[in-house]
């Protein structure tokens, strides 16, 4: 795997499969896990950070998994391709901007992703198309149990796992789903469906997790409890929720078109119409109008095109990307101009190679 | 000749062709005449109207003109036919909404069109495609002779023809030249042009004539003044005037251009992508759209779409045009549905017969 043929293809995960993949675009699971013989990072000289990269780069690389896997240390590498694999979610921000040593394992077919050096030693990931908890898990903790047998994680027998925040100490785990639910954001009930898991101490992010903004009606919903409960229970209350909002979302769009189908037709077919002539559009606005176009096509109000291609022009129409298929830096008004240009491309059905 | 036909053909003098085209739809002259054995209309019961109106009407069809003619009692049309013969620019709205006997002589092409019973007895006009105020004075001024070698005209040798209207006694000339003026609409100078029109005593009026409005940034040129002053003096004056103002327009074209070629072509193109995918779409916006879009081709912007086309379209989504087109009444939200039909239809290159 290298990133510039990474750039023109897309993860596993966008694929626009799996269990009610109309509104669940993925599942994820991470575990947060520290290695005993070394500091936290925050405590750990460049010196440190070098020897922990160094021998668990090596480790991760040799895990006998049946994919595929690629090391790359994230230190040596570009800016525009820390900001490529942060766009892909293969990597967080954190570990983009971070300073020292650091590396990530990520599998060909970009399920899996393991970071080193981000806020703890070991950060691991699995994704997946549409709502597939279990598959994750299930992944995840074969991969934990094989570092396991190579390295001592530092382990407290009343804590659990310890981390170097607090909010991750026990399991280490973030269970999370990341939903489309752009006709609750247009009969503006998302709200009460944000109190509703606040209550049972869910949290809400955007696209790119924390602090990011919720661009294109995107919704990551995730455990904030990792202490005090079993890996299964936490598992089970994403799982738990995740079919009623999936419930609120179908009844939301349900009445959108039966309230007004003709209208919403009409704004779901002039979204497809810019994305289709734009000379120039921002980010915000492609993702705002790839939103409604990912509804109609749901709803069956657009039928020549396809999910999957819906789901990566979300991630290929960022800046990175935008560069790595250019070939070249762009400012951001450029980028406007590139980025329409390419979805212009992409859905007129001519591959972007064919015109420019 | 008959009205079905009509509907979905269009006239010569939509066919873009002619000197300035790109920026002068049509060159138009009319003539006010009267009959000197009757009284004018405002004087005539219904007896005369339909004496002035069935001689009148015969003697019009026999004309030796080398174009096929074809005659409507427009009184005897149902209401769509004759708002279909208002928005092709054949009859007036007076013509349309008056009482009584009533009709109107055609020529295949639509280049000519003798009003019987309008303000005046007689109202002919001749209208062309394109700068061509000579031609048209040319066609008119030999019908105008053919119809005096028939009947006698209300004449005074001191005033010149007499008519109805006191703002048409003289020469009942009215000269007018349609133009385009997208661009000086959008740098707002276009005030400017009105003011300076307005000082040499000409009419700016919109798409409908009197009163209507300048919708998607049509206007029409036209003499006032009819009385003191020959024909040829008249139509010099408009000859004079429309030329700057083609000046001005294309600078601003230019200027448009130069200051802002991306976000002029982005408008457009949007424009032009609304139109090819609304649902639901209004007269008003999409005589707007459609206006960005007929710069965008004389700007080499746009290049799979003709000016014929969309100078058609700007008359064919006209309500009663889409109701012929569509075969039935249809009311207003009805219609917005039928127009974006129809729009789509015809801007992706398909014949509106093939689909629904």
């Amino acid at each position: 795997m290298d990133l510039e043929t990474l750039t023109h293809k897309s993860g596993e995960w966008l694929k626009g499969q799996g269990p009610e993949s109309d509104i669940v675009i993925s599942s994820r699971i991470r575990l947060a896990r520290n290695l005993a013989q070394y500091p936290f990072l925050s405590r750990a000289d460049d010196r440190v950070r070098v020897e922990i990269e160094e021998s668990l780069g090596q480790k991760l690389i040799d895990l006998p998994l049946k994919k595929p896997l690629s090391y790359f240390k994230v230190h040596t590498l570009e800016n525009i391709d820390r900001q490529l694999l942060v766009e892909r979610q293969l990597i967080s921000r954190e570990l983009s901007d971070n300073h020292g040593s650091r590396g990530v394992v990520l599998s060909d077919e970009e399920n899996v992703s393991i970071m080193v050096n981000e806020e703890d030693h070991l950060r691991m990931q699995v994704i997946h198309s549409g709502l597939a908890l279990d598959e994750c898990w299930n992944e995840i903790d074969r991969i934990d149990d094989l570092i396991e047998s190579e390295v001592t994680y530092a382990f407290s027998q009343q804590l659990g796992y310890l981390t170097a925040c607090p909010t991750n100490v026990g399991t280490g785990i973030r269970v999370s789903v990341m939903l489309h639910l752009p006709a609750l954001v247009v009969t503006k009930e998302i709200q009460k469906v944000f109190q509703a898991l606040h209550k049972i101490s869910l949290a809400v992010r955007g696209l790119y997790g924390e602090g990011s903004q919720a661009m294109g009606d995107f919704y990551q919903i995730s455990n904030q409890v990792t202490l005090g409960k079993t890996e299964e229970q936490l598992i089970q209350q994403v799982k738990e929720v995740v079919p009623r909002i999936i419930f609120y979302e179908r009844q939301a769009r349900t009445a959108l078109v039966k309230d007004n189908r003709e209208g919403l037709h009409d704004q779901i077919s002039r979204a497809y119409g810019i994305l289709k002539n734009a000379q120039t559009i921002s980010s915000e606005e492609t993702m705002h109008l790839l939103s409604s176009v990912r509804m109609g096509i749901n709803l069956g109000l657009i039928d020549d095109l396809e999910i999957p291609t819906v789901n990566e022009l979300f991630i290929h129409t960022q800046p990175a990307h935008l560069q790595k298929i250019k070939g070249t830096p762009l400012e951001s008004g450029e980028r406007n101009v590139a980025r329409a240009s390419y979805l212009r491309q992409r859905l007129s059905g001519r591959h972007p190679g064919e015109v420019n």
